[in-house]
């Protein structure tokens, strides 16, 4: 079909420590100290920029994550270390992960226009509710607020954001030195912003950023956290186990974006893959056993528990999921992620054991083991079969796991014309097709 | 006398957009959009750190300043900002202004210690309790909390934020591959801050940073600024129009500190000076009259008009301040600041226009016009007369003020042994002479 453009896949690269498995540390070639060692980070960025990914992502909540007993406990705060990336890459879009619960949004805002200035429009947010108890002990709250109060929040700090960044239009800048008339205070919009959660008189106290504002992302798939993203989100990560789990959230997805009066094809949606790649399929195996045999079963068990919002002490390591588990209890946390994790147990037919083998790579994404040919067939089946518009590639190890993706999985794919050879634009926007927002004040003085 | 070190002065180089003077934007060479343009601030901190500035710093404040018809409005968030100049440079510190009014010190703390990881121990925070009634309007306020109440927050927040910053013990991390023991959670410490402002549970979820914590610097000169100075402040920014107000402030600040058990030492005084530098007398005095002839009167009475909390219609250009001014009414924003104006008017019996003009280049600050020879001699008498310990040099032009100071000034400071030849540390703690602080929970453990 002459002139008809092959649809791209977009990748993302998901970096954490030395890697997503929760072991990665312990391997021998492994950086313990990763998160405070920034030339790891940028060892990280340079490759997946030099691999022309699409961006890369931290994730992030505003607590020590866990006892620290068995795994890194902290990190840098991430719009922090991206600012630092930013200045040794030239082109890959940078994204966080920051909270709305615990945020203000003038603060918030500004600090992601100035990331998008400072990266010249590579700045993308994915914005979390913090599903925590431990989050809101931090900001004097004896528990988190619910979910549905966290999302109506978010949406709120959403509608304030957005008129922050719109708040200075192009033209507002006359910088006349002749009448010393440096701006039109016209168009220097107050957003006077008086809702439920917020009042905000503005404008910002910065220019609006060169993407027009931050990619917006988000990774909830509870109710709540769908329609959020379809009347929000521009990229949605996301964690399936099946094929069939992953295109029925894409078509849903889709169609409320649809609903919300929005164009569907500006929702890029990004399936989580943790990829443990062998030249052959023993070789893939034997790796992802490498990693098994270092995991300790106590922290798998503590980040169960805090998944179900309950103790250890009720798992056994070789029974089943307990009833009560099995039931389902409603959750004021990470809902989507626990339903996830017992549909695996149940499909499977797993023990508690086998449950937390099954997590240790990816905490409840997408597992792939087997060769780079086989990744590709996976990646081409989800992508051309409606399942995805491109992947987060959560490498169990880092660098050695993200290397082998780009050495082994990108070439294959390229070769049949899905993934770029080079960065065709400039920003973020740009790597993931994404039109640049009009400017809300603009278009009620047009 | 052989063996004895030459004390040593301190300076701090003050940056702001195109330049301190209200109009420098308006000068030929000025760069009107500076404050957006990365290039602008990397070559500003590059000329700083090659002249062996012990910091450079950025003022802020969470509102748009003024309207922006005659002055830019905005600027990028400082610590973002610092965050990308700590790429570009490798020893020069790195200070910034951040509210402890509409922060969430988890937040902050956090922030500020990821900014000293990422610049190798380089961080500085200029505490502010946001004095406008603008910045209230952004977080939900009707109206600024009063005085006394920004500083009790002020002093309970630096409580929790040194609590967090000495949340991980430097021996917290263990690393041992072989167990699997990745931290000992008893050397990571919650917090558990119960205050009238405050409770935040902790620990942090970040490292301790290289410096312990970030060098504190305060530049409030009310009483309440003054004690929280003595208690927390490691450096001080303070404006004063003449010597004999320096040296007060000088003797009075470091007899607080000692009375708060601190070495008056550890308490460094940097007052600004606003260098208007010229080979002759002449040449200065025509500099300076450059600018002033590229002020905008209105602009001037604006300012004036939200130093006092009035209007701006209560002055008349060719009258001196209105009785009611001279009256001092109390106010509760920057209070210090507006007593320093009248006194300024009434000792020179200054009309209003004529405040406007010294007001023009440092807002209060110390305006020097004169020789490179004479601005030695001032600053040395300063110095060695007990009114500073250093200086906050705010170039009216920007960079052409701050070459000119490096090119003509630190030369002959340099003759004298006065200045450093080059960084002998590498932190900024280290710049300045202070030192790391203890831990507050290992000398518990000891």
């Amino acid at each position: 079909m002459a002139g008809v453009v092959q649809r791209q896949l977009h990748l993302n690269a998901f970096l954490m420590e030395a890697g997503h498995h929760e072991a990665a540390w312990r391997l021998p070639q492994s950086n313990p100290r990763a998160d405070f060692d920034l030339a790891h980070w940028i060892e990280l960025a340079k490759l997946a920029e030099a691999a022309k990914f699409d961006s890369l992502f931290l994730a992030d909540g505003p607590s020590l994550t866990g006892t620290g007993e068995f795994r890194p406990p902290g990190q840098l705060e991430p719009l922090t270390l991206l600012t630092a990336l930013s200045q040794h890459t030239s082109r890959i879009g940078l994204i966080a992960t920051v909270s709305s619960t615990y945020n203000e949004p003038y603060n918030l805002a500004r600090r992601l226009a100035s990331v998008d200035h400072v990266s010249g429009g590579r700045a993308g947010w994915n914005i979390v509710t913090s599903a925590g108890a431990d989050e809101a002990a931090n900001f004097g709250l004896v528990d988190r607020p619910n979910h549905a109060l966290r999302y109506e929040r978010a949406h709120e700090f959403l509608t304030v954001a957005k008129a922050l960044w719109d708040s200075w239009e192009t033209e507002a800048v006359l910088a006349d030195k002749s009448t010393g008339r440096y701006a039109d205070p016209t168009r220097l919009h107050a957003v006077d912003h008086v809702g439920g959660h917020f009042r905000v008189a503005g404008a910002l106290n910065v220019e609006r950023p060169p993407q027009g504002h931050p990619l917006l992302v988000q990774a909830g798939s509870s109710e709540d956290g769908r329609n959020f993203a379809a009347r929000h989100a521009e990229a949605i990560f996301t964690a399936h186990q099946t094929y069939g789990r992953a295109a029925e959230f894409y078509r849903d997805v889709k169609v409320r974006a649809r609903a919300a009066g929005r164009n569907p094809d500006s929702v890029v949606i990004l399936p989580g893959i943790v990829p443990f790649i062998g030249s052959t399929e023993k070789e893939a195996a034997d790796l992802a056993r490498q990693f098994d045999d270092l995991r300790v079963p106590e922290y798998g068990l503590a980040q169960l528990a805090w998944n179900f919002e309950t103790d250890p002490s009720v798992f056994s390591l070789d029974e089943p999921l307990p009833d009560f588990i099995l039931a389902r209890p409603e959750l004021e946390g990470s809902q989507s992620r626990s339903d996830l994790i017992i549909e695996l147990a149940v499909r499977e037919n797993l023990t508690v054991r086998e449950i937390l083998s099954r997590l240790g790579g990816g905490r409840g994404h997408f597992t792939f083991v087997g060769t780079p040919d086989q990744a590709v067939d996976t990646i081409v089946s989800w992508f051309e079969g409606g399942a995805a518009d491109g992947f987060n590639i959560m490498a169990p190890a880092l660098p050695s796991g993200l290397e082998t993706f780009i050495e082994h999985v990108l070439p294959i794919l390229r070769s049949k014309g899905l993934f770029r050879e080079d960065y065709q634009g400039v920003t973020l926007r740009e790597h993931y097709g994404l039109p640049t927002p009009a400017n809300q004040f603009h278009a009620i003085a047009d």
